[in-house]
């Protein structure tokens, strides 16, 4: 049995000589760009230069506009929901020009979700401007998923925000220029700009204005 | 070569207007449904009305049971695993009705592991009631793969319970009725009923009663 | 239509006879081990015991060296880059002998980063030893993107050392042997051996010595 998994250890090193990793990526990111050249068509606007990965799950598509050479990393989630109370005739997410939204991100919004130009986001990490319902008593006996989804506003993030991994930003923030916000903080208050937040909830750390 | 990548772009766009996103989510629906119908075979107990995401793994199945109109999500990780001094031909993990267990969550026990009705939780939880091992020295001197499982007791989630994303449960934790479990937080001790906890340990933030 | 999806459901329940679970994992796995043999093949050493999960991205595999029985789980990312001032002639990234590196994993190394042996982490566990630039003014006017990588130093990760789920470990960063990272942790100072720590940033919860 040994001797046969060495062998068979042997023949995927000859097969690699021929087929390597280096092929295999070219051929797997030729067929994401087929992927992502397709997929743009269900957004409101995605210019030909930005690219979305494989697995990119979308809802609402029709009001999503994604700017210029972005890159929307694979297996996010970006959902744009329509609340009958809130006008969604409009564009409800706008992601800017020269993002990175890393792999396994969530966006959703019931409201509006606007990310600037230049914003890099880690793994993992979630956008959202809404909630299952409030923490009212009359909600917390319903089941969360019946109860009616709030926001208590728009999530803003402006241009130059590095995002690190596994970050929530909750609803109702607005981040300024040039912000970091930490490896695994969760947003709930504005940040000034130029700052460098962090921490359950993020506090800053360090100010440069 | 700008010029093929414009025409190619165009290409798709057409391909686009036959093949469009939304049949292309109806036919992964459909596809995800078959093998819905086909894993839930797998569990002690699964009813029909239930859903299992494609490429969920299972360990143990046959001390698992899922019940009515839940939703296993893409990607989760399911896992029973019998550790001698317990009891094991029980149940070990119960989830109960329509539940909706995000994506990418993580549901580990060698004790047990019981989840009410309507509980909805966010992505990349974790929901465990065993560790690699205990914090005495004579453990730490050993690897971690090789210490024996152990666990403070088993997790109990009742009714109406709303986990937020990447939120971590650790074992002998018992969450009450109607409670909200904010975003990135550990939870590792007892959680009262309609109050909401967040944090690292998870602390009460609001409480109702 | 009810019924037609009851008789579905039966009919997926008599394939279930044929090809169970169980089937379709072994078959799985053996399609896991063929691509592990193969891709082992795209580092500068990887032990022939030691296994490659699937869909593992590779960067820089010519600077990254793993033990013996080691085993990287599917969806990890690996990336070794090459920043000028440092010298990457050398392993960047070195992982021992007998560790299990959890699903979903990021290992980023511009400078070096070393694993010991028995080292196991949870899933969605970040170890970078780079940041996109320094937290000054002028950097933080400029987009993450273009922000030159720097490196606190190395990422030292000594034996027996078992990282919980979810957790950031920041570059410059030494953890002594046997020590228990909790999960949701982020890791931004050395931690002396054998100790538990926990929180944002990571706090010493139990000291051994």
């Amino acid at each position: 049995m040994n001797e046969m998994k060495k062998l068979f250890s042997h023949l995927m090193s000859i097969i690699y000589y021929i087929y390597t990793y280096n092929i295999y990526q070219k051929i797997r990111l030729f067929c994401v760009y087929i992927h992502s050249q397709w997929i743009r068509n269900s957004f409101r606007k995605c210019e030909r230069s930005s690219h979305i990965g494989s697995n990119v799950t979308v809802l609402g598509g029709n009001k999503i506009e994604i700017g210029n050479h972005t890159g929307i990393s694979d297996n996010c989630m970006i959902e744009a929901r329509s609340v009958e109370v809130l006008e969604t005739k409009h564009t409800q997410i706008k992601i800017g020009d020269r993002c990175s939204i890393g792999e396994y991100c969530h966006i959703t919004a019931i409201n509006r979700i606007e990310i600037g130009n230049n914003v890099l986001t880690g793994r993992f990490v979630l956008i959202s401007d809404n909630d299952h319902g409030t923490t009212k008593l009359e909600d917390l006996y319903k089941s969360p998923l019946v109860r009616k989804l709030v926001s208590k506003g728009p999530v803003i993030i402006h241009d130059n925000v590095w995002i690190g991994d596994k970050v929530s930003i909750l609803s109702g923030v607005e981040i300024g220029e040039g912000c970091i916000i930490a490896a695994n903080s969760v947003v709930t208050r504005d940040v000034p700009a130029y700052s460098v937040v962090g921490g359950i909830p993020a506090k800053v750390l360090k100010s440069n204005k």
